[in-house]
């Protein structure tokens, strides 16, 4: 077998691309930064669309869709929102193509059409569903507000990378009204709680749990709650942000209700967002050299079985009745039924794809009443009888599920490395990487100072960090909590 | 109680947006001619797409998602394409806003940040995905290639209608590859078979099946397969469009692939689409005076249980045990727990929303051990047994699914007539309206003069349309064939 793509050790950054491209993840377009999310990878987005919306779905959180497009006034009436993204947006002006007439077959933007008023290409939705809400609090009868959607947004980010950072990406975004701030931090904390459940226990990711500085906030926030994930590389991801938005869009959009004793107040408000880029997370958090491992809560297809060396009769009737019984326990199963590739070809493809299990069935292992079952994440093989093939394979997704989460948290807990002094930092991130805790002396000032030296940024304030007397590696001042430093994506 | 909405008598058009705004299926929005689509609305779409999923996925089809934008190059490379939908599309000009140096808290778009290539929000997605296919597609050993994508779409439409015409909507668009002519034809007929199917079956909004005159193609087909359904004023709806694309944007695009014999060949499409528009449909199809009409197919609630007078604990338990019973049957249901309004108050809120079933609990009826059914369709009410209430109302629910079949169908068939004579053919348009059944010379230009003198457009052609010697209304040419016309959405 060719080695197929580029080792972890060799380019990391290669391997990463190379997981994307033969795993038929997601695929360049002809738009810059924008990607095409192919079949599979897709087919891992809906796995995870699904369990996210089961989970909103049950805490009270209904679905809606609200225009792609925000007017540019509407846009800018939350100035710090505004601001934020500003820089980052693409601008619809124009809404007529025509004939070029210097220039046969081709088109032209037609001056004429251009927009009284420019439109923004939703990177977020805040303003355009403030705007709404508007109109539809008037009482704290109507409030809470609990709103989703699934939708599609552009940021149009200069430096791209599949599903890590791209120009489109699909998320989803909540948004919520309430008319109490005690309960607005509370819903912001249940998503921030639902969404480390979410990475955990299905992609098996563990995550730290805080909140954001200062610097690292949402434009337009006043507390950003994030879950951060360690990469295989020692870099952190941002997996998923829950703000609490204080009464800043509120103010903006004029949205105030009545409360029980008939006075105006203004709303409160929380916004929250999960993406595509958690595929990314999903890819650099359990792949190996032999490409993609899928925890199997979120696999396409969780079983293969492949008949050796071909599908020959006698073979695939036992592989249809192995199919059958998994698939009454809910399990998804692929059987191979090309019969133009050789099984090691076969073999190094779906270990490319990350099933979590494969079965070979030979004709010898029929002959003894076995079955060879392989594991995607250890690499483990094993005969087993075929009477007891089902159970043992309801059994062993599960371990699969456990193993990658243990593996992947005892890789982050062994990457949470504590130092006392700036040089140990530079030390660490240098060699070492992974998150780092340390004292900070909580000024944006020395963030940004420590940002430019190394890289590196604060990705959160543990929501546990205890309190501990300490001074910051930077500036020498005092502190009195650890924070959590390190180069991110 | 106040009469809540216009009648149908009174104000046809009226009376249609008055239901989507009463019965909250969608607001208006601060974007030119973007709706929103409220939760209510956005839950009956959702019980659509995933029904359409789900028989997507069992032809064989797979979901993927390609880019929002669609440079210009490739915007006009299929010409009757781009002609199609050049007069009508949001154009992205620029990636960045700055600072309004003359008015201090505003944007503007910044000037040096033009896009050297302008990009079109798709209004259709052939040309970005067809270029994408060029890369996906070397031999036939690729071919079939059978993708969906859930996607919002952009068409700036002059004269828009929540969900009948929106400037944005949601839609699925599937996008097949093909290596010979007879397979995509095969397969653009199984979706337009299967549109029938979801529209009749689960709609339960009856539909024609045909083909499109030329004058009525989809810009880029060679055929465009349709249903085409009949709202209640007498005017047609095109629900679903199937096309058989033939070799044209492999031709634009330059996709081939090499055949058993090693030779090059251009491979065929197919494109299909069904939108947000079904809602417009399913509402006109089926309701009424009294607000929404549901079939429980697609109703998020199908069952209401009302506690009466008052969510009282001896009642809240029975409703309880009721619900428990149906959910068990995988029927949807909610119980009033509301403390504040009237009986009265909100039987018309559920009437006005639609939900199938509504079962008043009263205090008597406890004690008599019956319940009290009502059927929205007819507005009937039965008491029933308590005993025998969960069997009954599952099959209620079957028996007004078939029954607001059966009544649109009648409805419809009685409004299909046959005319041999122009004015015959004005006649009944200026009073019974509905499809007309008649006639024509096959050439666009006697179409387009219908159209221009009655509103009137060839709807479809009949798939089982009989020879039938005849001569054309309009222009007493020979016809072989009756089409279908009618005015239209």
């Amino acid at each position: 077998m060719a080695k197929e793509i580029t080792g972890r050790e060799e380019n990391y950054s290669q391997w990463y691309n190379d997981i994307v491209k033969k795993a038929n993840l997601a695929d360049n377009s002809a738009v810059r930064g924008c990607m095409v999310i192919k079949p599979y990878g897709y087919a891992i987005w809906e796995k995870m669309r699904d369990q996210l919306d089961k989970m909103f779905k049950e805490t009270g959180h209904v679905n809606a869709y609200f225009p792609l497009f925000v007017p540019k006034s509407l846009f800018e009436a939350e100035e710090k929102n505004a601001e934020g993204f500003a820089k980052e947006c693409a601008i619809v002006t124009h809404y007529r193509l025509k004939n070029d007439p210097d220039n046969k077959g081709k088109l032209m933007v037609d001056p004429d059409a251009k927009l009284e008023e420019e439109l923004i290409v939703r990177p977020t939705s805040e303003a355009i569903i403030w705007n709404t809400y508007r109109d539809w609090i008037q009482s704290y009868r109507d409030l809470p507000i609990l709103i989703n959607q699934w939708a599609n947004v552009v940021r149009w980010e200069m430096r791209t990378r599949p599903f890590l950072r791209t120009a489109e990406f699909l998320w989803q975004e909540g948004h919520t009204a309430h008319a109490s701030k005690a309960e607005a931090i509370s819903e912001a904390r249940l998503i921030h709680d639902l969404y480390a459940v979410f990475a955990e226990e299905f992609m098996a990711m563990p995550v730290l749990k805080g909140y954001k500085s200062e610097n690292e906030r949402f434009a337009g926030a006043d507390d950003t709650f994030t879950i951060e994930a360690l990469m295989q590389d020692g870099k952190a991801l941002q997996a998923g942000t829950s703000h609490f938005l204080g009464q800043n869009f509120a103010k903006a959009f004029n949205v105030t209700f009545s409360n029980d004793k008939n006075e105006k107040e203004l709303v409160w408000a929380t916004s929250w967002g999960v993406s595509t880029r958690l595929i990314g997370g999903l890819i650099m958090t359990h792949s190996d050299d032999e490409g993609l491992v899928l925890p199997p809560k979120l696999a396409p297809i969780q079983v293969v079985i492949v008949p050796i060396p071909k599908p020959e009769p006698e073979l695939m009737e036992k592989a249809e009745e192995i199919s059958h019984a998994l698939k009454a326990l809910g399990i998804s199963v692929k059987i191979d039924k090309d019969e133009t590739k050789r099984p090691g070809f076969k073999f190094a493809e779906y270990e490319m794809m990350g099933i979590p299990v494969r079965l070979g069935l030979g004709k010898r292992d029929l002959e003894n009443n076995t079955i060879e079952v392989a594991r995607r994440d250890t690499k483990e093989k094993s005969s087993i009888g075929l009477d007891n093939v089902v159970p043992f394979v309801e059994n062993l997704l599960d371990d699969i599920q456990e193993n990658l989460f243990n593996r992947a948290k005892s890789y982050r807990d062994s990457h949470i490395t504590l130092v006392d002094t700036f040089e140990q930092f530079k030390e660490v991130l240098a060699t070492k990487g992974g998150f780092i805790s340390c004292h900070w002396d909580g000024t944006s000032e020395t963030e940004e100072k420590i940002k430019e030296e190394t890289k590196a940024t604060i990705r959160c304030i543990l929501l546990d960090a205890p309190e501990e007397t300490g001074v910051c590696i930077y500036s020498g001042r005092p502190s009195s909590k650890r924070v959590i430093f390190a180069k991110a994506y």
